[in-house]
């Protein structure tokens, strides 16, 4: 059987890199530190969402949009912020592109520069507290319970599928509170919610913990945690919840007139979970065969592949497959019946062992493998029986 | 009653821009033409995407996720497509910001220059083509049927909120074919699926049709569209369809072998909806008195504001309401119990008029006619019964 897989013990890493490009999760783009998420990939962190969304929407939040970029000014009214996140920056100077005139092709527009620069937005306090400035006014309109699924950047030198790469998905919360207290419950709700979505939905058991002064996001007064344990016995951070004091409400002005009347400054908190989480889960369950992935994020949860030798057994097959696909269906199992590629295998395969006793499928089916299916191990009849 | 809204007669254009606002759907952001889609707002998008999500998946689409910058050089390869771009391209320059040390706070770092400009996609076709290069070797990787939901940028010197915004979401299909006939058929199946969307669950009428070169995407062969009517008897351009030919596939080598065994172009399409839509859903429907929405798309179907005079009466309807509530939920209906804002509202008009006799919600409760509530009589009993 093709073993092209590195296995985890040969090197660790290079099985993770070879894994995720063969089981069609991902793949390099052309633009440096830029992943292409595929089809496959993309299905999963669909899963994710749709259950992370939920948990958010029953926890009382709401979903809101803000802009992809940042004024560069706004950067640098949070200390902390701006010295965390200034070398990784992606910076739009100018807004348009020209005909050069020496034939060198289409060139930026120098006549076109931006008065202030523009950051891609790496994350999104910045602009958010300038937005909820005009939110805000008294103790009625608190809490503020927002969350945002976007895209973020953040300039890495070194990168690696879904674990670290210059652009990434992610959702970002967002609340605005009356007290400290308040905030601080919120930030320690929302850990909660990480660490049970990434237990129940992922199947992975995380430890939940404070990040040092040193690895605190930056702007935070804390930052909580959830960390999972790879197979390579490393840690990796999961999920951050970050209680961010009045910081970003002092760095923007937003006051609020509370119960008693006087004006004070809003308590803040924000948390984060990004498409990392889907390297984690590849880390955690796959083994040297390829990909496994837990039953309630797998896209495809059931692989049909008909074993049969010529046509009048796949016609009688391919009508048995269409009542199953049905049953399995409405069960609610994401089913597939894969009479294409795999099939095709099997049947070279069978046709090549005319006394073979069983095929154990993942090694047979890299295909298949690669779509996290459990093993399974086929009898053909006759021919198995007889032996 | 507090009527604030310029009328459609006063300033068609001025009641659009003040009821998107007021009835916080979105707000100016402190990036200049970029928008915040706030909390409604986004919500109204939720319900579009799962709707079109669903009709995608339907029609035997998947969804996947492309970088979101664009090196330079791939624009020059078509040269429709960046003609059409250029002049609307926001670039980035620079990677890395750091501290002046004139004391001028935190600027560019001019150490930190890309090699090559990255523009932020405006349209996705450059960068996704270049990546079906490698995943498209024979007719047996065909059709490719790929979606993608994405925040795009088009610099914009005179912006509306929904309407014209520098950045703005959407979703993107991109599909490659062996023959024109069927990216043709797919071109036109997709046209079908945004007027059925349109009109099944935006409520509104659309006229389809084919663009005038002039108005053609720039790198297509033809351009579909569909087009809805506004109140202000103007067009508004509601969903387009593209038939790209082989002009991607050529720009960037993307070769199969087709059935015969020969090697051949691609063919492809392209399509595209926004949250432009949530403008025109506005502009369809709404009227002087506030926004209205069609109940498909509704966050907030159904209103339910308590009328009573004192702590007793409110405690029977908040009995009565919390029966209510679940049955409209338990029917999918989305409700709201709003004993807040509107209900002081209500209790102090009611105050002030003990004989009234009916009351016009709308008019009453800019919030409740804000969340495109329809209008709602209520007579309070005894006393409109008396008179």
């Amino acid at each position: 059987m093709s073993k092209t897989l590195t296995t985890r013990e040969e090197n660790y890493s290079e099985w993770y890199n070879e894994l995720v490009v063969k089981a069609d999760l991902a793949d390099h783009s052309a633009v440096k530190g830029c992943m292409v998420i595929k089809p496959y990939g993309y299905a999963i962190w669909e899963k994710m969402q749709q259950a992370l969304d939920k948990m958010f929407k029953d926890t009382g939040h709401v979903n809101a949009y803000f802009p992809l970029f940042i004024p560069k000014s706004f950067f640098s009214k949070e200390a902390n912020h701006v010295e965390g996140f200034a070398k990784e920056c992606a910076v739009v100077t100018h807004y348009r592109l020209k005909n050069g005139e020496n034939g060198e092709g289409i060139i930026v527009d120098e006549t076109a520069k931006l008065e202030e620069e523009l950051i891609v937005r790496p994350t999104s306090e910045t602009i958010i507290w300038n937005t909820y400035k005009g939110w805000i006014q008294s103790y009625r309109d608190l809490p503020l319970l927002i969350n945002q699924w976007a895209n973020v950047v953040r300039w890495e030198m070194r990168t690696r599928l879904f674990l670290r790469t210059t652009e990434f998905l992610w959702q970002e919360g967002h609340t605005a509170h009356e007290t400290a207290q308040e905030a601080i419950a919120e930030t320690e709700k929302m850990l909660e919610v990480y660490a049970t979505f990434v237990e129940q939905w992922m199947a992975v058991p995380v430890v939940k913990g404070i990040k040092t002064a040193n690895e605190r996001f930056a702007g935070a007064i804390e930052t909580y945690c959830i960390e999972a344990l790879m197979q390579d016995g490393k840690a990796l951070q999961a999920g951050t919840s970050h209680f961010l004091g009045q910081n970003f409400a002092k760095a923007f002005d937003v006051k609020f007139t509370n119960k008693e009347g006087k004006l004070d400054h809003v308590w803040a908190t924000s948390w984060g979970l990004t498409t990392r989480m889907i390297g984690a889960l590849v880390m955690v369950h796959s083994d040297d065969e390829g990909l496994i992935m837990p039953p309630r994020l797998a896209p495809t949860q059931v692989v049909v592949v008909p074993i049969y030798k010529g046509d009048e057994q796949k016609a009688l097959i391919d009508t048995r497959v269409k009542e199953l696909m049905q049953t399995l269906k409405s069960m609610g199992i994401r089913a597939k019946y894969d009479d294409n590629d795999n099939a095709r295998i099997v049947a070279e395969f069978l046709k090549s062992h005319p006394k073979v006793e069983s095929v154990n499928f993942p090694s047979l089916l890299p295909k298949s493998a690669a779509l996290g299916v459990a093993n399974v191990v086929a009898v053909p009849e006759e021919e198995g029986a007889a032996e």
